[in-house]
């Protein structure tokens, strides 16, 4: 068996080229840029609550760095750097190199230097942290939307719940949709050049994680106002396309989550700007609703009637 | 039961007066000295393997900070950020606040801003990542080491060791020993006023972990030389007083991991700095060997002969 200090040498010690000391020491050394803040945030995934047990390690190691360069994309910051702690029931040493394979690939993605972590035995667990870089001032939080702001969402959000229910069983999917919701699930792409783009656009915003829905009370909690989402300007279609559905579609659209799409908002006068940066990357921006005064969050139907929408995100111990 | 929103609002929102955004985000914003590095460590406790599960939650969180604030320490950094995130089975809230309780205790003692982390369901599972400052280029390395430097250790390493025997009836303790041991085992205190102080002084760095032979040997093969320590210079007296046993006092001290003291070297030239900082920090510092050209760990005995040491720190998967 590979002892915990050879598995570290062997697979989580990667080129560090942003880094002026990486894995190996106490720590590991950083110099940020002057004139910018740093962004911090840690997600821990835990086998059998964010993940089945069996997913690819390879899947889950680019998962686990997606979901927290997600959490900097949903500010605005340019991810930097991160750590990987990790409890590993046995050292099967196949799998913990898919693992850093899968996480690696992710950060090399998106420039991000792999500086550190933690190797123990334990149950399956694994815990990031990353740090971004924004420029002092700039980076986008929760609490700015204002009435008359647009809400705007990013993708395809809904995708990664059926892939869920297609893995379990529940929901048959059409053949060629049912990679895409798997991928969506287990393989995010965080959406790092849409958030940088966003900055001096958007003026709240943050990732979904735990559905549309939910995070969007959070953004409306923090900013002191409502919302009224447009059914008609929802992206229902490749959902419905995907499981036929339509009532079950809506449901994964504002309940489901896991998509790390970006959710923002951002005034009227904005909108060519938005549209631009949609082209730029490639990536639909559906404008989905407005903020208003009034506090709550409400759903127009087809009929024009706004009913109110409970903000059914996920929560860990609900 | 309370949601996790209102776990999080209720005991892991303190007050972050180092900071520019704390807790509430999706991540906490930070604003580095101009002229420093930054210092980023995380550590992962998992019940059953670095903590027996009864733990004192509010000691559990207290060791919890210490541990990853030690890592600060061990470079000569001073700890300014710290997120926690956490795995719960249940959320059993005076169990949570009395951890939130010791983590924020240990933290305020340190000057450090609790500013994020993450809560979910999953099996009991801890993981801190710190940040801390140093002057550019200060940082002190476990790879400056160099022949004819002088091996130091702090304070009274292999405590925490016996404490631990002494909570598995393994090791019947002196009655006015227990506490200390135990208390060194469940509420380390991180040397952060010595590692800064060593800054400029030592030319090599690490806190003991895993046992002083195991956490020793990674500042020889950093820094490419052996060392000789002298069984006379140990500070063994506390501990054969504690257990009464010379035998297992000596592995304790030369193995037993978990009291996070600093180990380091430094040229003789440098005896007077140190005698003045365990002077200015009131902790005792031991001179227990010389580092080498000749590479190995030996251990010079009463009778002047040198043996080979084992490296036999902890490894989680050996």
């Amino acid at each position: 068996m590979a002892s915990e200090f050879a598995l570290i040498a062997r697979h989580f010690s990667r080129p560090t080229p942003h880094t002026v000391l990486g894995v190996g020491d106490d720590c590991a050394l950083i110099a940020p840029r002057a004139g910018h803040e740093l962004l911090v945030s840690s997600d821990m995934l835990v086998a059998g609550t964010h993940f089945l047990a069996d997913t690819d390690p390879g899947r889950l190691g680019w998962k686990t760095a997606a979901v927290n360069l997600s959490d900097i994309a949903a500010m605005g910051g340019a991810p930097r750097w991160i750590t990987l702690a990790l409890a590993l029931p046995a050292a099967d040493e196949a799998w913990i190199g898919a693992l850093a394979e899968g996480f690696a690939e992710c950060c090399a993605a998106h420039g991000v230097d792999w500086v550190g972590g933690d190797t123990t035995r334990g149950p399956l667990t694994l815990c990031a942290t990353v740090l971004g870089e924004a420029p002092a001032g700039c980076a986008i939080r929760r609490s700015g939307a204002q009435p008359g702001d647009e809400v705007w969402i990013s993708g395809t959000p809904g995708r990664a719940a059926l892939g869920l229910r297609h893995l379990l069983d529940a929901t048959p999917l059409a053949a060629d949709w049912q990679a895409p919701c798997v991928t969506a699930l287990e393989q995010p792409l965080p959406r790092v050049e849409l958030g940088q783009g966003l900055r001096g656009i958007a003026t709240a915003m943050l990732d979904v994680s735990d559905g549309l829905c939910g995070d969007l009370a959070h953004i409306l909690a923090a900013s002191a106002c409502g919302a009224v989402l447009e059914e008609a300007a929802l992206p229902l279609a490749p959902l419905v396309a995907a499981c036929g559905d339509p009532a079950l579609a809506r449901r994964c659209l504002l309940s489901g989550g896991d998509d790390y799409e970006l959710l923002f908002t951002a005034p009227p006068g904005q909108r060519a700007a938005v549209d631009r940066l949609s082209a730029r990357t490639g990536l639909p921006l559906h404008r989905i609703g407005l903020c208003t005064a009034e506090p709550g969050l409400r759903l127009r139907g087809p009929d024009g009637h706004a009913v109110p929408l409970a903000p059914t995100g996920f929560d860990h111990f609900a």
